[in-house]
């Protein structure tokens, strides 16, 4: 579907494509939500496409980041209600869920890191695609919501990743009243790690990028995997992977020219496409 | 000991009792701690009314949320130290912890939202409650202290939802001290939702009630008991369950009557009593 | 090699040493970094130093609390990369951070609070150390990095401690950028307790130490253990063990006077060293 060979910026897909997949020559994917009609609602469709374009990337072994973006006011509006109403069987939401979340789990299993650049506004799953990233870059305009319960639809899905972004009290009142938080509450509880000016929004998502490129694929890959692993462990148990994961980082010839060029303090010279 | 099938709004504990239930006919429960003499210390008789009050919200299939309010300056001033005082065996102590730790998972194993309403000092197992309950309001004249230690009690049982509340540092400052916190800080630190003044307390508190009682029961039942079951899970069984949850909650006649309200652009009719 | 039975004030380490532990009169150590040269790294020598230092409170019975210092313009930089440099091996290094995990696990296990007086620049393991720490109080003029990444290596260790601190986007964002956030950024964070002017520094921590002095002993080491023991758990298992904690901790001498006293309305008097 894509190409993730070219090392040209170029868009690999046609302009009416559910979401829009970019490789430029560093690596770095932008991954647009391109049904603003829909407020890029995650329906069967765009969700296989987002699945598709994720794994692109991950079967790209010199991807470097992945921008997640959005066309439109929204940046997502969750599942696609209407969609869902249609054929209401249990089968056929069970295989929903299971499909969205395999989707959802699937950026936080890509070596690379993903950052959310949030435009506008991000509800239900669309704020539980911003929680599942790695990273978040929001514009003043942007809001937040788990807004299921409006329509008696607890967010159940989006609640897991909200847990592990924000504190207990705040998700509570976030998933019982479906209120909206606007861009400076989600950054003061943790949802989003900036809120810049909407004209600033691609600057300061650039600004993330450019500094994970600066750094090794292998040992930002191994980190960012590490973290996740270690975190569901007791302290005990995490410190034993977290110590192998940094001795066997070290084995690494990036790590080794790294440190090589601390103590001969110059700068490190990595690996192309490392 | 209360008529939980009572519609009417009405007292239903005679004026002396440890603590007074009240509920009114849109479900809503109001459980006020009543001994402000002894600032609503948590003793045997204490704990006992307050188990029951549960209990009876537990087994009203129409309630809708419980307001955990306080009569007098102080919220709760945690256990009854001249009670435990006067039986010093192993065995009572035992006892009454596992009593207060029974009625204190109750809480969050009732199938309503539960409101924390403090209008004074929480102190040790008063401030427990708090961070037990999902949602919490406070008053600027409110104050928290895990105060245990400074009488050589560790509050070991609080430390249980203060550090699923607040951040670890200032959990182990909060029971190493015994200091109190401000309603500034415990709101800055995610120990309570709001913090409003003391004559707007009741209304802040209502203005939540009411958004609850805009949705449906059985979505808040069903996700509140959700939120805290996979919060303990891995990521990838916290996804499993939560989409299994969804998938039945959509299910649910009230579910499918708010996604069609949605997709008809009409308000949500829920089934009466829902 | 530290007298730990010494009462009176007095530094028991000779002045070149790579630590400096002091412990006065009121069972108040303090372990000061003093390789200020090579801002205070964890080469094998420190870290070796260190982990004797800690031995050495955890063998004193009467040991009431651990302030750990450093000398010089840095807290501590992490790693003696030159030193991993030169021995290059995959064994050398999974011994190295083994020792290391080793000795921050201790900080954890001692049965006294350890409190990270921050005057300078904590980076990659010096970070670690904070985030380990029960509490901390850091100058203005103190930063903290995660700062590995910059040389090739995650700070995979590091990230342990940081993400039981601070919020997980934070935590992600310091790992892979490895940028500084500011004191008072690491406040509003969760990573320090108190951020004071550098000249406020001592005082501030003096404050801590001396609540601390106020309570007993045993309660303080049986709430620390199981502060750390219950948060790993399921929130059944959690206040079952509390709750034990709890009355065993009641058996305590001192719990039974701090319990009276406060019947009595008068202060406990605690048993000497206690």
């Amino acid at each position: 579907m894509h190409d993730a060979s070219s090392t040209a910026r170029a868009d690999q897909s046609n302009a009416g494509a559910l979401v829009q997949l970019q490789r430029d020559a560093r690596g770095v994917f932008t991954l647009n939500l391109n049904d603003p009609a829909r407020f890029n609602a995650l329906g069967s469709s765009m969700l296989a496409a987002l699945q598709a374009a994720i794994d692109t990337v991950a079967a790209d072994a010199t991807a470097r980041v992945l921008v997640l973006a959005a066309q439109g006011r929204a940046f997502c509006a969750g599942h696609d209600l209407k969609e869902m109403a249609a054929d209401g069987s249990l089968a056929s939401h069970q295989a929903l869920f299971a499909r969205c979340s395999r989707m959802m789990l699937s950026l936080q299993k890509l070596p690379v890191p993903v950052i959310a650049q949030v435009q506008g506004m991000a509800t239900a799953a669309g704020c539980q695609l911003v929680a599942q990233c790695d990273l978040a870059v929001a514009s003043e305009a942007a809001s937040f919501a788990t807004s299921g319960i409006r329509y008696g639809l607890f967010c159940a899905t989006p609640s897991v990743p909200l847990v592990r972004n924000v504190p207990i009290k705040k998700a509570m009142e976030m998933l019982l009243t479906g209120d909206f938080i606007d861009a400076a509450t989600a950054l003061d509880q943790g949802l989003v790690n900036r809120v810049v000016a909407p004209e600033a929004l691609a600057d300061a998502v650039e600004a993330l990028v450019l500094s994970i490129l600066d750094k090794p694929r292998t040992a930002v890959a191994m980190g960012k995997a590490l973290v996740y692993q270690q975190r569901e462990l007791g302290i005990e148990a995490a410190y034993q992977l977290a110590g192998q994961t940094m001795a066997v980082n070290m084995q690494d010839a990036d790590a080794r020219e790294g440190v090589d060029a601390f103590v001969q303090k110059r700068q490190p010279g990595w690996r192309a496409g490392a």
